[in-house]
Order: C-alpha cells, then sequence, then structure tokens
C-alpha cells in the first residue's frame, strides 16, 4: 500500500490507472477504522480493480469545535487494518493541503439538509460534500462506498452526482452492528462501558418504531412520540433529534404512504451518537 | 462534425477519447456565435487534438426572465461557424436533458459574486458555476476557454477549479472587438444602428479612466466619478454599476495598490452590455 499526503502525487499515480482503464474505488473516511469501514473497503476490493481509501478529519463539516478536537484518531493502527485488506493507496492528507488558501466556492444544498443531522448541524453537509466533490476530482472513482448509517449523507451524495452530472457509482453499505445492535462508529471509542450500553437505547427505539409501524401505525407523530417515550430508561441519554421523513427527498412527513426513514441523534452523555432504519411500505 | 443532445451519447464519445488519451477543449458557449467565440474556438483548436462547443442558454444563470426569452438563438448558422472551424462535437443539449428534474444541489460562492454583475444579477453566477462543473464532469475537458469580457465569471470559475481540484486548465481569452472598439457579444444583435453607435460609450468609459490613471490618478472613487461624468453624452445609455475591483479578489477597493479591475454594466434602451479593462500596476 501506498501511503499519500500529496495532492499532485496523487494525481499521478491516478493517471497511471487511468491509462490502464482501471476500475478504482472510493472509500473515504475520517479514520480510526473499524469493522463498519472494513465491510465497505472489501465491497470495494471485490468490485473494483483499484482501490483508495482516504483518511481526513475535515474541518469544513465540524460544526462544533469541541467534537472537532475530540474526534478520535490512530493512523497507525488505521495503516495496518488497509494494509491488511490490500488497499492499493491511501491518501491522507493535512489540512494545509486540502485547503491551501480559503475556500470561497462551495457546494450548496437546497431542502435536503434542512432535517436530520442538517437540522442540527448546520452547515455540515455543505462541508461534506464539498470535500467529496474535491475527492471525486482528485481520484475520478468509478465506485465510491458509502455507510447506510449516514444516510441523509448518503441520500445528499447520490442527488449531488446527479444533479452535477459526476460520473461515479455510489454504493450503499449496510450499516454493521454490535452483537446487541449499537450501530460501529468510530465516535463509539469515547463512551465508557456503562455510556456503551446506554447507547443501546438508539437501536432500541429503532426496533420499537418498526414494530409499531409494522403493526400498522402510519402516522408519524405518534411513532416518534413513541421513540420517545422510551428515551427515559437511560439517564445519559438525551434526544438532539428523532424524525421520521421521505426516504428519498428527506422531508418530513406526516403518514407514510412511501419507503420511509426513522433518523435520530441521541446524546449519550457529551457524545452524539445517531443512527437510522427503513420503513418499507 | 457530430452533433449531440443527449448526455449518455456524449459520455461515450468522450470515453473513447479517454482511452486514446487525447486532450480535449471545451469552448462552453449560449450560442449566436460571433467572431470573440471564434477566436476561443481557433484556440482551441490549436492547442488540443479534440475540441468540444457546448451550445447552451441555461435558465438558471438568468435572473430576468424577458432576458432569457429575448436572448438570441440561431443553431443553424452556428453550425456552420463550427463545421468551418474543424469543432469535432457540438453539444446542444435540452434543457429537460441538463435539468431532468429538480436541481437541488448547487454551487455556492463567497464574496466573489457580491461585486460588479453579481450584485446586479443575484443568483447568476451559482447558475453558471453549476452548469460548468455539469459540462466539466460530463465532458472531462484537459482545457477550458473563456473570453475576458466576462472578467468576473472568468475569476469565479478559475478559483472554483482550484477549491474544488478539478483538473482542467481555465484559458483566458482577450476580448474581441470592432473597429470601433464594441467589444462582441451576442447581445449586440438587439440593438438597432442608432444603439450600435451609443454601446461605443462603454469603451469610451474605459478608454477615459484607464488615461487618467495612466496620468496618476489611483482613487477609485475619482475614477469612477470620471467615468461616470461622460455617460450624460449618450441619452439611450443608463449606468447599471461602475466598479473598480481587485483583479484577483474582485473586492472593491479605495486606492489602486495591486493590478485592478475596471467593470462596468450599462443599459443601451433594454439591453445590458458589459464590459472591463485591467489596470495592471
Amino acid at each position: 500500500m501506498k501511503l499519500i499526503t500529496r495532492k499532485n502525487q496523487l494525481k499521478e499515480e491516478i493517471k497511471i490507472w487511468e491509462k490502464e482503464a482501471l476500475s478504482i474505488a472510493l472509500v473515504p473516511t475520517m479514520g480510526y477504522l473499524h469493522t463498519g469501514h472494513e465491510s465497505l473497503i472489501k465491497k470495494a476490493k471485490e468490485e473494483n480493480e483499484k482501490v483508495v481509501v482516504s483518511i481526513f478529519v475535515n474541518p469544513m463539516q465540524f460544526n462544533s469545535k469541541e467534537d472537532l478536537e475530540n474526534y478520535p484518531t490512530n493512523l497507525e493502527n488505521d495503516m495496518k487494518i488497509l494494509e491488511k485488506l490490500g488497499v492499493d493507496i491511501l491518501f491522507a492528507p493535512s489540512k494545509e493541503e486540502i485547503y491551501p488558501q480559503e475556500n470561497k466556492v462551495f457546494i450548496e444544498l437546497k431542502d435536503l439538509d434542512k432535517e436530520l443531522c442538517g437540522a442540527t448541524r448546520p452547515g455540515h453537509f455543505q462541508g461534506v460534500c464539498t470535500i467529496i466533490v474535491k475527492l471525486f476530482n482528485l481520484i475520478k472513482p468509478t465506485r465510491a462506498y458509502f455507510g447506510k448509517k449516514d444516510f441523509q449523507q448518503l441520500a445528499i451524495i447520490k442527488k449531488m452526482v446527479e444533479d452535477l452530472d459526476f460520473s461515479v457509482e455510489i454504493i450503499p453499505c449496510d450499516t454493521v452492528r454490535t452483537n446487541k445492535g449499537l450501530a460501529l462508529s468510530s465516535r463509539n471509542s469515547r463512551l465508557n462501558s456503562n455510556e456503551l450500553e446506554d447507547a443501546l437505547i438508539l437501536y432500541k427505539i429503532l426496533e420499537k418504531v418498526e414494530e409499531e409501524f409494522k403493526k400498522g401505525e402510519k402516522n408519524t407523530e405518534r411513532l416518534i412520540e413513541i421513540g420517545k417515550s422510551i428515551i427515559g430508561q437511560v439517564e445519559s441519554a438525551k434526544i438532539d433529534y428523532i424524525s421520521i421523513v421521505d426516504a428519498e427527498t428527506l422531508e418530513k412527513i406526516e403518514k407514510i404512504k412511501s419507503d420511509s426513514l426513522i433518523a435520530l441523534g441521541v446524546f449519550i452523555g457529551n457524545v452524539r451518537l445517531i443512527d437510522n432504519r427503513e420503513l418499507f411500505i
């Protein structure tokens, strides 16, 4: 595996692959890799001739300085994992390399970032889209892999690819969970053992809401109430948001009539976790 | 020359060129081609193995419905010109082909569109950048050609390419003028013979301001006053804006200390014309 930190070097490598018309996968990450990332990379490896993983904790997508400063990193361990998985290039640039001068051109979203994480993290998805466009332009991937845990991110990037005519195929990947149901996240590393137990409340809420939905409840306000009612079981938990939206437009709905999504953000102590489940009609 | 109206067909053609590693030029236009466009295309032809010209009157960049409806078109004549110049592909899609569904992802600009045309045409440059990104993604040009008459557009696109890491080289091309100095523009076709004479006022203002600048006047407010003072010579002329900005950041300046730009928009009757001149320190 080649570790590349400079854009120009990356472009040179990509040019060589392009000349040979090789298929290229991109798996964009913020590092501190876990089994969830590994499942994306394995899929990428199966479906493409070359795999690039990027590790970049993108300041532009953090709206909380504390969250950015506390975001866990462990490049040495990440490199071992990537080496073992047979990744071809790890692109791990510095902030200065990615943003050599003040960015004045951004990706802007209409409607798509008004609900869910977009509502409580203003500017977050503009930051995500801007770095993803940069990575698309540098790496020119045939396919790019995104986890469904960040469902809104996935939906926004799919729409961005359509609206801006990028020629990359977006591959959604299922959320990987612990045996007990906790969605894997780099942020889980910031939880102590009690909090790790508490964090199961996200999964329990999704289970409960889906159960009621399957029993026939289609009114989203009542479903959300049911979800909210069980959060009291866990003292350390505080709801950031809990919403049911159309799975495609991500707009809030009153009644579930088409494939939908229940998504939630919950603080466990100081750590904000997210999870979601698709509600298929 | 191939006339292509569908994105998928265009992508197929580009793939063939990519496999042969040919250099590709893009000259984006809104049609109704004149000698100014021709000079861009000739340059593109000299510097690249393949040349794509696009003709698309992009509704997203028009903030006035009247201006959009009155924008001149003449595809038949344009095709003759392009054929003669040895263009390889004319890409002339419909609105529906470019925007098959509502666009929800745009290019957003910070600061760069606050002055000059950006100030009097809100949303214009977002529209320009969005279509240009789409064309870059569809055509993957090695080089793209833009006229200096739209100086702000050129500066914004250069910054966009840097900020979003597009791998295209932006080639600025000098403004082409009539013998008397009028900058060529498709909109000139909407002027009658008196108005064509009146339109020379833009050139006269630029000449006068540059003359005073060369004599030593560096105060932009005074230079603008000098420019404004001669507009009264022409009854049909009404100033939309006249500004002096830093040639790189496009921010308004009080004193000329580095390479700058005087730019102006002037209505001649109902037709809005623009022109500019660089003031080199």
